[in-house]
């Protein structure tokens, strides 16, 4: 585990990146890693700003897992900062390592350095497998996640 | 309704701001609208963020309603950029006019404008009748919102 190693994501890392969001049961349908052209547009738009981390975890130089923390500085909660993770995934051949946990503990620990006060994410109600693993996490399942798609 | 106007906020529109914060179960108790200073310090970090909109709405010239939308480029579902609602608060003189509806459809209707495919927002699990308000514009309650407080 010595050499798990986090870091931003570039531009080349996208390939991997895209073939682990596809390889997951809700991902398989919405995902197209055949057609690449609009994750690398949506790279330059996530690069751009500054209050995204897109973050990659390498080990032994493999791409093994993926996630974005999305900082969003706010007034409600006395002007509390939060940190919205989204597109958690950890590589097929990585799991059952406890890479999942080092990546949200990870996540969280950059969160704190980045001046946030709350983590927040949402989770399908489908992958209850997920929720179990973010209450141990201590996160708790409070809300409900609202989507519209336009 | 023909004079309700939606318009960025301003740091002069802080204390009405938080006063409808504080103005409601959950808020009273993590709110504090006698000291304003954590506020003003948020407000400059979010007017300086380019994915963050904090909007407020007047009629006649009296601020009625808030909500702050973050713009979200992502590279999962093929690239979608999403938006993201926090914070929406209507006056409490003004519920019960269809207010919290406006704002809504505002917000859905920018992020249209902004290049988002999808709107997303946590609802307390408490906030019963707001769960029916967000069905009934149309989102789908598909997910668990978990919340970290660090």
């Amino acid at each position: 585990m010595s050499d798990l190693q986090f870091r931003r994501a570039t531009a080349a890392g996208i390939p991997g990146i895209v073939a682990m969001f596809a390889d997951d049961g809700l991902g398989r349908g919405r995902e197209t890693p055949d057609d690449l052209a609009p994750y690398y547009a949506a790279y330059e738009r996530v690069a751009a700003d500054p209050g995204q981390h897109l973050t990659v975890a390498e080990r032994d130089g493999r791409l093994v897992g993926v996630l974005q923390l999305t900082v969003v500085p706010g007034l409600s909660r006395r002007g509390a900062t939060r940190s919205i993770i989204e597109a958690v995934r950890v590589h097929r051949d990585a799991r059952g390592t406890g890479l999942g946990t080092r990546l949200m503990e990870w996540a969280i620990e950059e969160s704190r350095r980045l001046g946030c006060t709350l983590v927040q994410l949402t989770s399908d109600t489908a992958r209850t497998e997920a929720h179990r693993f973010y209450e141990r996490l201590g996160f708790s399942g409070s809300h409900i996640g609202f989507k519209l798609q336009l």
